[in-house]
């Protein structure tokens, strides 16, 4: 198997302006200290001192090794782009308590250490490899960024020991992580070090799985015969991850196969509108082809995000746009949606619609089914979502290109600059408000340009065919300047026939944005409002939340006295207001619908 | 206030063909039958000895003695019209057990009496006075049948009892009863034995409620300042019973208003389209106005039978179609779903939509929503349902007329004779599978008939006006023969706009009957099957139930590859099979849909 591209790594972007350069700022100013403050205050930073006794505040969990980890990947990311000497302070006393308090022999895990060091690498499901993960990702993370090496050299030790532990040794009783995320991890090591070890790890890792029988973990089957998107969603595409990587690196088309066909189980069969992933709150998990429930989805934001990472990794080795849609998809509403306009709070949980009165409905507790949170929080006790946002915006640079020696790849339409060797782009756009994009060459090559799906036409200020795989393919020369210039209607879009809670309703979307009405700005129920895919509907923004919003010609049905009466098709007029789904639930709890009754 | 009518007692009445002489003739030979033996295997029965012990199967249950009461007024009722040795026998056996382990004092109960008899009328939830009732109904019942009247005097003892601890001497430790009842039974002890202390008790049980702050009973106000139907279903509808033979009895105006402000409550706000009331399994409960989700949806069949209970004192007190209407929906539609065609069996609550996708879902413990049972059973733990089915539709010939000195109203359309003093008529008709009534009258007074609300057009071969209560008012002479016509085609029902379930969705109704679509006879997702009301669509039979059927052309989406895409009008033309409502689950487990989608 050929590898088409590789991404072009964060290093060679910069994010100039227009609407990831704005997230950017918030995050660099406002989440990523927000986080911070709330991991200070739960206890998480002053449980790598290890001094954490009975009594004390914070019992540290065994997930907090890998908040803090994201959240010093992302301070890396950030200061990489923006040197910042205090996110550097933090990180080092972090890397300096870790060096302090490893193990002789390189292992390093916060409850471990303190509460059961004899059992290590005993219990599958209790996250040491996944904290390790996330450990040697930031590592590589503030590697790249500051050229600093011993954080590096500790999880390469660390790697060392896990390699011992599950290879040459065995000591470790069980075989496959029972949540991966290590697997993408080494193979970061592998690309940072060079060393091949590293790699090896990973595939041992991957090809291991499926004695287990456990769908849960996706080892229920050989990776290779995995041919449905199961179990827990954010394992899943952590493990999906790993699986298109090792194929780029070994070249193994079987394994790529494989990754292809859950990426199609998922983006075809079980994701939401919004690129959510996870349809139930039980194992935080998938369910079946086509089973969308909508008050209670879970689409946990890192499955999002986790998904976004796949697609990358995927849309980099064979460029197709069905995997960098899918990647858009997710990165502006499934994943957006997680953060707070004003960049303080999070959904770990994400609605599909929030019904107030269902939610409120009284319960008792065998029969209180699950509904998402209908508002952000700051932290959470499982906390992994907050830094995993943060690493995303700081990152955002990397999902824009990939390049191979000719040709160079535009699959997100990121305002920034671009360049793989001699070959340069700087595109400035006001995407997604827009579809208007401009892009100034440097250097002689091959252009690729991802044609979004979603979109019906559009013009190029050159003449070029569309390529199978999605993308327009065009010579550029130095110096050029291309206009390439989509058209983003409303558009109003069905779901496939299977999807039985969506049957005649239309969900409104306007390039990438999956818009929803909320509660506050429409009457209710909102089920109740009609839409009219035939009718006026026009683009306006939101002042108040500094957003695009969509007002339709809509219909609500009159009001009566009678709670059943024969069908007449009357309908009143009403003006239906709509924003996008990502800057829901930031005006206070109310209901909110993305999928909207058809008249 | 003037009581307009009275009811035409089960005396008077004889059901002499059609569809409810075919449910009696099951009842009587299968169902009454069938009840017995599980009530008898369960050692329902047996319980009566008052011998049970410690380590003895079958711990009696404080529901028993009225799930026994009820099969007791059951096959009186039965044998009233159909003598019957052997059910007699069973009866007799009861009560004489009854007589030979009651207390000196006059008091009844299995499981006080056998396991904390110094705690008599301590527990307001504990439904002593709920049993009292039961057996007083029972005893009133068999009394009416036989003229035995040793049951009924034991329970005037019974009564005159709980009047000194609850009234004269006070020593019971609350004031109303937990689970209403024996109001209305009281109402029925004072009819059948004049004695007016006994409709005095049934006035001081309504009158007393409202000071326990509790929803879930009633008791949260006084009852004449009750204007939302909440709590427990079928104790709300027992107790509208009981206030509308006060009303009656008293001519007490408010006492009606409250009644027919909490019928509107039901009718008008928080009921199915099936007539099932009580939409939430917590409780088994009322929700709130318009709020009738479906998968989840409880409608127990006793609270159906109580609606109709209520309906029927309500349209003979003051006939009004808007009472009558609603008896017949419930009692054609969330009454009769509760028995399957085999009459063995018998749903205890009643899904409006069987979703099994969603049903085989996995849940956890906290987040497993309630579903109603998908398949008949033929006795629960909580045995209500099944005699109280039996009950019904023994005295079915009941809810057809009421009367005053020159008027008889004819409010449902039950093939049979029913007589008030000289005014006597035979109906005929094959209703609800046609609307055509053949009324043969005997003697010179004024029938009225009802006018049902679903119907549009009618034939009547006299000429006479629509009352504004909903009623056809003819004078009629001896041996005159009116021919009633009602149109009955195939009607498309919406809900109100507040029914944030319903929207873009329509039922089927033909008549009284609501018709739905069963996964046996349609592909699957149901609610991916698209109606057009304006298309054709015909009546049929399904042989196999022996049922009137409906066959709808109906449309569904073209299959796709996609899981999402632009909204286009394609459809593929689809039959659609309905069956009634009524019908379903008599062909093993599958998806069942009665509000379908709209086209």
């Amino acid at each position: 198997m050929q590898t088409v591209s590789k991404q072009v790594p964060l290093k060679n972007t910069t994010v100039t302006g227009g609407f990831w350069a704005d997230k950017q700022k918030l995050n660099r100013e406002v989440t990523i200290n927000s986080v911070y403050n709330r991991f200070k205050d739960t206890g998480r930073f002053d449980a790598f001192r290890l001094d954490w006794k009975d009594g004390d505040p914070n019992q540290p969990h065994i997930f907090w090794d890998s908040d803090i980890a994201k959240w010093m990947e992302s301070a890396a990311y950030i200061t990489e782009k923006t040197p910042s000497p205090e996110l550097e302070k933090i990180i080092d006393e972090v890397v300096d308590l870790i060096e302090a308090k490893r193990w002789d022999d390189g292992y390093f895990n916060i409850c471990y250490t303190l509460f059961q060091p004899e059992d290590r690498f005993t219990a599958r499901y209790d996250h040491e490899l996944y904290c390790a993960g996330h450990l040697m990702e930031a590592a590589v993370a503030y590697y790249n960024a500051t050229g600093k090496d011993k954080f590096l050299k500790i999880m390469c030790d660390y790697a060392d020991m896990i390699e011992k532990a599950f290879v040459t040794e065995k000591w470790a009783e069980f075989e496959s992580p029972g949540h991966e995320e290590i697997e993408l991890a080494l193979v970061k090591l592998w690309k940072t070090t060079g060393e091949k070890r590293y790699l090896d790890l990973s595939k041992h890792f991957v090809d291991i799985r499926g004695q287990e029988c456990d769908e849960y973990t996706q080892a229920h089957m050989p990776v290779r015969e995995q041919k449905d998107a199961v179990g827990h969603s954010v394992r899943a595409v952590y493990l999906y991850c790993a699986m298109a990587d090792l194929a780029a690196a070994f070249g193994d088309e079987t394994l790529f196969d494989a990754a292809d066909a859950l990426f199609d189980s998922m983006a075809k069969k079980r994701m939401y509108i919004t690129g959510g992933i996870g349809q139930t709150c039980v194992g935080e998990a998938f369910l079946g082809d086509y089973d969308l429930p909508e008050t209670s989805s879970y689409c946990e934001t890192c499955a999002a995000i986790g998904l976004i990472l796949f697609a990358q990794r995927m849309y980099a080795i064979k460029p197709d746009r069905k995997y960098a849609d899918i990647a858009e998809l997710a990165l502006y509403n499934g994943f957006l949606c997680g953060l707070s306009l004003d960049g303080k709070s999070f959904f770990y949980d994400n609605s599909i619609e929030v019904d107030l009165i269902g939610i409120k409905n009284p319960h008792d507790n065998r029969h209180r089914p699950f509904y998402p949170i209908t508002q952000r929080l700051e932290v959470f006790s499982c906390s992994c979502c907050p830094p995993n946002v943060t690493r995303l915006i700081a990152s955002i640079g990397e999902y824009a290109c990939s390049a191979n020696e000719n040709t160079l790849w535009l699959h997100q339409f990121i305002c920034g600059e671009f360049e793989d060797g001699d070959k340069k782009i700087s595109v400035e756009t006001a995407y997604p408000e827009c579809g208007k994009i401009k892009i100034t060459c440097k250097g002689n090559f091959t252009l690729a340009l991802r044609l979004p799906s979603w979109c019906r036409s559009y013009t190029l200020n050159k003449t070029a065919e569309i390529n199978t795989d999605g993308y327009i393919y065009i010579e550029v020369t130095d110096g050029e300047v291309i206009e390439y210039n989509l058209d983003m209607p409303i558009r109003f879009v069905q779901a496939n026939r299977m999807v039985r809670q969506c049957a005649g309703r239309l969900a409104v979307q306007r390039g990438p944005i999956v818009y929803c009405a909320e509660g506050v700005d429409n009457p209710l129920p909102l089920r109740a409002l009609f839409v009219d895919p035939t009718a006026p509907a026009k683009v306006t923004k939101d002042e108040s939340l500094g957003v695009t919003a969509i007002e339709l010609d809509g219909y609500i049905q009159p009001e009566s006295d009678e709670l059943y009466f024969d069908f007449n098709d009357s309908f009143t007029e009403q003006k239906i207001k709509l924003i996008p789904y990502y800057a829901y639930a930031n005006r206070g709890e109310t209901d909110m619908l993305i999928w909207l009754t058809k008249k």
